[in-house]
């Protein structure tokens, strides 16, 4: 039977993290497979978008907002039994460094939340979106509730 | 344990039939869940958008076009012990008519085939991404080798 050997559970910036959660913690029990957890914090000072109205952005604010990221995260680590060194928090971008996280971890089923998308949203794409067109392993997308 | 109880495998018109086939049988035996097949056939005589060079198709090629689906899509869900009544292969556009068919069934996973798409492609979009976006269940792309 074709199990899954190691999963990633990308979280996003959604609230709604602890259906992602519950659904991971499922698989990963079925397939007796490896959970890990990333989360991508997107670094404003790096980035070469004029970012409107958030051009203030300091060293200290970026790593607060990395700091509350990793404070947040563990606590769903915890909750999943993954221990600190499979829990990865960092600077980069949700859309890229999701797949080069699961390529550099031998990664064989990444799982995000996946919110439906209409009109404009559809046209600038998601999280789900990047991650499914550019993985190259399997992409599970929960189905959050609006 | 939240075990998927009913699996949609939706297939297109890729050659990696057989790839995804095995990954939806797995999954299905895993899950005890019920596994149906679908294929959705581009109906080009209903469809209001000037096809360009197939202009010509007549009501007889495609019946004939179905006909052929029904008899490959027919093969794959006899390996797959897919009883026929849970066997879709009908006229409709795989972007949408996919979803619906999951909706009517009340099927909680989709399984689509995913190939990597990069510029233009990305920006076409793809069924699996159709699929992901509308979807009101959990889709799972699975990785096709290109």
């Amino acid at each position: 039977m074709a199990n899954y050997q190691h999963i990633l559970l990308a979280i996003d910036t959604s609230e709604h993290h602890q259906q992602v959660c519950d659904k991971a913690a499922s698989l990963a029990q079925q397939h007796q497979a490896t959970l890990s957890i990333c989360h991508l914090v997107e670094n404003y000072l790096a980035s070469d978008f004029a970012y409107e109205g958030i051009n203030n952005v300091t060293v200290e604010m970026q790593d607060d907002l990395l700091n509350n990221a990793k404070a947040r995260i563990k606590t769903h680590a915890a909750m999943l039994n993954i221990p600190q060194e499979r829990c990865w928090v960092e600077f980069g971008n949700p859309r890229y460094d999701v797949v080069r996280l699961a390529d550099e971890h031998k990664v064989d089923l990444i799982i995000v939340g996946s919110h439906g998308r209409h009109g404009l949203q559809l046209l600038l794409g998601s999280t789900a979106n990047a991650v499914l067109h550019h993985a190259k392993c399997d992409v599970l997308a929960v189905r959050l509730n609006n």
